[in-house]
């Protein structure tokens, strides 16, 4: 990496006239100074756990500009910092310490491209932000299914880079799987151009699949062409109650079969985390009769030609008879789903108000949620008395969000010191059990150290090599995924 | 690329000292002499259309054993030819011209070696042939959707590094989406272990998609973990009859929406092809009234509780009422169905009777479907008369083959001479409407040179060092998919 020398012994100056340059290949939106008030919501993320600094914000409006950009900076060995709506919750966009890089906000490559409904697919610029891609797909009476809470801000290049996850993964897949094509900026200038709307090519090898879930580390993204899907018709959903996340698993396969695969999500929550929507939501009532310690949030959607209730029904009968399901409810207009649904959304803003705490987004095989939910409380109760462990999440497919609330009145700094070993403690029951740190946010900067500690020494060697081979100055958000 | 180099001036003598460190790693019958019978069968492919030669044939039965072979290979700077069935169509496992490499077959690597049901996962050696996999999976009773011609012969190793298609495609996806996890020798001989069982895992660059589909430029394939389905208790089968390619693309857009993508195939067959299917089964009988220039083989599979049968009607009467379908036909039985289906084996069958000829496998936007095939048949027709193009295939997935057959009594020689020019002629057509030359049978030997003629320069840069970044000596499978 020949960055942080290079600046470092240089200091921020000679970077004046790599900024000049910068300065007169964008237009005058498209360049703001470091130190302008504009600059500052392009220095921290949404969570405002992370700040950091930047030489400059650049806001192009053209993928030319892009190249221009990317251009400049391989030539001066500027560093570059790719950035989306800033919704990533693992430092990917920010990057703390001394200023030594220009941020690159996609905000303004904002346009649709194209809908070909023949062929199911959409074409957008990277700046576009995710609902408004959805929209788009809707008003063509389409599904663009990736659905997740930041769906207002963030946007379809960041969901890519990062390879989002969110609800809908259970049916639907990833981003990863969600991507027919990505155009981008290569670490050289040159643009890749990978937007054939080719449902099946199979040409070598496929590289796109380094840019998608490259955190910006390989080339800027700035055009995607995704999937598109029929538009549900019909969206049945039911809230039920349980015994045990075990229980919930088999309920889970069950469904899967009963329901042909047209489950869209399959939501768990430990009943420990209802009180936080009412953090959020006072008034918040769990349509269920008695008391449960695992709630599950089922969706289905199908055609109007399929009965989704019905469905619905047959599974609960079933799962009821097999003695899995405590009590259930099936949701009797949208308005009522959207109820259910406000319990999954209240829970994690209720955590939000709570304030700082630990925060988690493990996955495990399926066949080991339960025993992975149960490792993390007794290691909690055990070695953390007075701390709050809370469980919910995606877990149709294994993602679990295990997060740990402080002793009330703790201090920040002391939260932050004993978070570190805790989540040390967490991964290690994680990795015992073969599963992983990052079901579905990623790596960044916050989490590059255990993820290249975990990672053997083989893999370490194909990731460097690859980065070297394709970013040989080693200018593409430098700090993330790989130590410098 | 080394190998060639040193393998021209040292000529085979100096691999003696490898080949004998070779054959002290396996045991008797992991090393065949090139020279031997034995040997025959791995230095051709099943067509016939490609013979090779190799310097031993290598059968290790435990990863161990391959680890042990590519270190020597890498230290002696032999070359190494991975090889599963040996079914590609593109010469990917076979190198013409003088030998120069050991082929590596992955058969006696052949365990089941798990099945996770709650996981819905299976993890299996790599040479496991795709029909006993899929075996295995409906065993426990569920599926593997993988299906194509060559399932009783070739290996799941060998179907991830070609990133095999396939009939299920359009519902499931590519061979690429239904692997969750890979392990692999790199050409250090180190071991790639990525079989995690993990739905969801999110930690930077996912390096098993440059293995799926990297043909055995990167590495071998020695396990694959791969995703289960509930198996459809119901299945339905229609045989339709349309007035045009148009017309069966809009039907298939319909049968998305109403079919809540169900759908599990949905193959175009030109009319023209179905006296191919009679030279293979001369009482073929197309179960339509009257004559339709395009028949449809669709097939929708869902659990016990969705009523099939009934979803099929609601989509033949929605597009029998917009005049877009001629006739149609569902099957009563199993046997009715696979009547069906013996129409789309055997008219590939009746193209092999018959002998050399043009093959392509070609894909489009499916908006451009149509368009495709009329312009590559009025190619033909003004350019080659006397030559009967066929047009069939998986036009849900955009993916079509439209093959040439020559006249009746041409020589071999001639046909392929001619068939060298003609294949200029449609790349170019597939080429002009954005398309793939390579749907779903990869790039291998036979289709380097248009694959790398049609690659832009930064991606060919790309190819190029990702290849010298994980393979330095350029010792796995050269000469596919990169010149040297």
């Amino acid at each position: 990496m020949t960055i942080s020398s290079s600046q470092e012994a240089a200091g921020a100056t000679p970077a004046a006239a790599a900024l000049a340059a910068l300065r007169a290949v964008v237009d005058a939106a498209g360049f703001v100074d470091a130190g302008a008030p504009e600059a500052e919501r392009y220095l921290h993320d949404w969570t405002g756990d992370y700040r950091g600094g930047a030489l400059a914000v650049l806001r192009p409006s053209r993928v030319e500009e892009v190249q221009a950009i990317v251009r400049i900076c391989a030539e001066h060995r500027i560093a570059l910092i790719p950035q989306g709506g800033n919704s990533g919750l693992v430092s990917g966009g920010i990057a703390e310490g001394p200023p030594r890089a220009v941020v690159v906000s996609l905000e303004r490559l904002n346009r649709i491209r194209a809908i070909d409904p023949e062929n199911f697919t959409l074409a957008a610029d990277a700046g576009v932000i995710l609902q408004v891609l959805k929209d788009a797909a809707e008003a063509s009476d389409m599904l663009f299914p990736l659905a997740l809470g930041a769906q207002g801000s963030c946007q379809i290049g960041g969901n890519v880079s990062t390879n989002a996850g969110g609800i809908n993964v259970l049916r639907y897949g990833m981003t990863r799987d969600l991507v027919l094509g990505v155009e981008a900026v290569l670490p050289d200038g040159s643009l890749f151009e990978g937007m054939h709307g080719l449902r099946k090519d199979n040409r070598g090898y496929d590289l796109k699949q380094l840019l998608i879930g490259g955190e910006g580390t390989l080339g800027i993204v700035t055009g995607v062409e995704v999937k598109l899907f029929p538009r549900p018709a019909n969206i049945e959903t039911a809230y039920l109650g349980l015994a045990s996340f075990a229980d919930a698993m088999t309920v889970f396969g069950m469904a899967r079969r009963v329901c042909s695969d047209l489950l869209t999500a399959f939501e768990v929550i430990g009943a420990e985390c209802i009180p936080f929507a009412r953090i959020a939501a006072r008034d918040t009532r769990v349509p269920l009769e008695g008391e449960w310690p695992v709630h599950v949030i089922m969706e289905l959607g199908c055609s109007a030609a399929i009965d989704g209730r019905a469905l619905v029904e047959a599974l609960l009968v079933e799962a009821f008879e097999a003695g899995l399901l405590g009590d259930g409810a099936l949701a009797q207009s949208r308005a009522h789903a959207a109820d259910f649904w406000a319990i999954r959304e209240n829970l994690v803003e209720g955590q939000a108000k709570r304030g700082r705490h630990i925060r988690t987004d493990l996955s495990v095989r399926l066949s080991r949620v339960a025993e992975v939910i149960e490792r993390s409380r007794v290691y909690i109760a055990v070695d953390w008395p007075g701390w709050e462990p809370l469980s919910y999440g995606h877990a149709g497919d294994g993602n679990i969000h295990f997060n740990v609330m402080p002793p009330v009145g703790m201090a920040e700094e002391e939260i932050r010191r004993n978070g570190k070993v805790m989540l040390d403690g967490l991964y290690a029951i994680m990795r015992a059990l073969g599963g992983s740190f990052s079901a579905e946010h990623g790596v960044g900067r916050s989490r590059r150290d255990v993820y290249w500690d975990w990672l053997p020494a083989e893999q370490r060697s194909a990731v460097r090599a690859i980065k070297a081979a394709l970013d040989p100055h080693g200018i593409m958000n430098p700090g993330a995924l790989i130590p410098e």
